[in-house]
């Protein structure tokens, strides 16, 4: 089968670029990469992936591709072509990785649904798992005409663009994972690519990031995640890490509250630098750090002891999950406000259960009040600030 | 107590004024209003709090008001006098009211609270009774300078303004009640008063409204419910009912869902007619109406059979109470981007506890489909339209 081709050379070409690129850099920058937890489980990844890509073929996918075989064939090189592929596979192997950690009979439903106006999307949830409370991992490929409202939305966020209705292409993967056990974190990401066409031309950029939202605080696994991330962003620009990480602390929060959503990550959009080749690859490396971020924290906790007390806590988080995700996040008002939007795709990311108590208290003390502090005041999990990793202290 | 004599001669006023009015009307509708459970419980609840009205004093309400006391006596005949002591009252009563339906300990929490700005609150909240999940009842009284901002979308909504930092002035009760029974249906009111200052002089306007939201459909509930809000309008103008009736129907709306809230009730803003002091009575009916329309229903249910089954779709129709609270209710929206807003009594409306279920499905014909119906199609409980009252039927 062709596809099975193309699929191959796509991802065989991105893993060259990426490590060829971390072998550009001086030799200091990159045994200081080596150090930590992160660097091992990411690099363990990629070599699992870069072998797996030899038996990549269509039934490894949630679903079929959207848009028709025939079609993504015939774009091979279009960025969208590549962008479905990429979404496609991260969705697959993170759920494959997460109904690892499952019972057996804990399987992903699958639900593959098409847009009026052009395009669809694959949506995938496991609920009511042992160790996955709520798991929905979401891809859309849509296509149409932008309302001049939601071209006036874009532009206020950096792209200049006419205020006329504009044909425009949107790409993405996303995911939230509410495990169970409070001793488990909720993991959320997003990566996508949009595509608009005015009078001079297609405009394209990437957005994405990945995020954590722990109930209790394990400074180990925060460092472990940032660095995991870190690496990711470093083979591409040693400066994305830094901006990506503010920019993730800045935008998950909550003002009413006076906190953040959780222990931050990455977060960043409108890249459209160096190059689209670049930027694509710097996507590609984000989306793939996510189960080596995320999968052994998962199976550090997945059998943690907890009582009615950390459970209740748990709840009563996820009821500042469901604040942030219906007031404030972008993507969730920007998606209810889309006529003819699959709200249940949109909604997926919100717990199966959530709990508001009044004037809810913690102890002081309390390994709640530890996680508070964070959430209050955001931390330099790696040491950045001060030009020394937190973790390679730890380690030493 | 000088007080006590003010709140025994405001509340006096306005129910000679209450009754008056009906007594001038043709005798046909008179008789016809007598018609109807709705009715008699409005009635002998008014002739309730009418007797009780002897013995009104301070202690009576949850806490001291807002408003220093001598302040309220120099200023007896000022609406915001009137008004403060009306809310005062009305949480009383009512908090007074879902106690008795209580197990004895149960009792309601009274937070009052001072704003830096000016004014302030009391927030009072029942949780976790045996009745009662989560009763809250709030009132605010505040003033201050209003932000451009907000004085833009208070024109928006037909009030004409300038467009530059106004004095201001706001008195409300708000509660909503979550009960544990899911045959007991959530209610939800709010009853306010604003002034605004501008160069032409004070601004000001009533506001308000009374909805019920069940989670299993009892179209006598529902009659009752909307009849003894009718009775209530009607004392001041036939038109009121059919015209708040459908702004309830339009504002309680989820359009993602393509469902409302639930079975409505009513809803007014912007009402400065026909005169300040009939206004004030209009809308101290309707606050009077709350107890009569909703605790026969808490009665008649709260001690029904139900199971496991029952509790989860309850949860799950709870998940979407906080979607339209947190999406597109304009009061929560409004309050939480106020600076310096106690975000606890404006998140008290929230349910102790929610679910977000992926592709929640239920069976047709089922009690649960039967709610769902009217929810898509919101109906004229008492056959208005066709000038004949269904409960009149039902009752012949």
């Amino acid at each position: 089968m062709t596809l099975k081709v193309i699929v191959r050379s796509i991802r065989t070409l991105s893993y060259v670029g990426g490590y060829k690129k971390i072998k550009d850099r001086p030799i200091k920058l990159y045994c200081a990469a080596l150090v930590g937890a992160g660097y091992m489980a990411y690099n363990q990844h990629k070599k699992n992936t870069a072998e797996m890509k030899e038996i990549i073929q269509l039934s490894n996918y949630m679903a079929e591709p959207i848009t028709p075989v025939d079609q993504l064939e015939k774009n091979r090189d279009d960025m969208k072509t590549q962008m479905e592929l990429l979404i496609m596979r991260i969705q697959a192997e993170f759920c494959r990785a997460l109904e690892k950690e499952e019972d057996e009979d804990a399987k992903f439903k699958v639900d593959r649904w098409m847009r009026k106006e052009g395009g669809g999307g694959i949506t995938c949830v496991l609920q009511d798992g042992r160790v996955f409370e709520k798991a929905g991992v979401n891809i859309s490929v849509v296509s149409g005409k932008l309302p001049p409202a939601a071209v006036q939305q874009m532009r206020s966020r950096g792209k200049k663009l006419e205020n006329s209705e504009l044909p425009f292409f949107a790409a993405g993967v996303s995911a939230v994972i509410h495990p169970r056990n409070p001793m488990v974190p909720t993991i959320h990401f997003n990566y996508r690519y949009f595509e608009v066409q005015d009078k001079d031309g297609v405009q394209w950029w990437f957005g994405g990031g990945t995020d954590l939202t722990p109930y209790y605080l394990d400074e180990q696994d925060a460092q472990h995640f940032h660095l995991t991330l870190k690496h990711a962003c470093d083979e591409h620009d040693t400066a994305y890490y830094p901006k990506f990480k503010k920019w993730c602390d800045d935008y998950f929060s909550i003002p009413h509250r006076g906190e953040r959503r959780g222990v931050g990550g990455i977060f960043f959009d409108d890249v459209d630098y160096p190059s689209q080749q670049e930027a694509f690859k710097f996507v590609t490396s984000c989306a793939e750090a996510v189960v080596p971020s995320y999968i052994p924290i998962v199976k550090k906790h997945k059998d943690a002891a907890y009582g009615y007390y950390e459970r209740q806590w748990q709840l009563v988080r996820r009821g500042r999950y469901v604040e942030f995700n219906l007031i404030y996040d972008r993507g969730t008002k920007f998606g209810l406000h889309t006529p003819d939007a699959r709200y249940e795709s949109i909604l997926m990311s919100l717990p199966l259960n959530a709990k508001w108590e009044y004037m809810h208290e913690i102890k002081p003390n309390s390994p709640e009040a530890e996680l508070m502090k964070v959430l209050k005041q955001p931390r330099d999990w790696l040491n950045i600030e001060k030009g020394q990793s937190q973790a390679q202290r730890s380690t030493a």
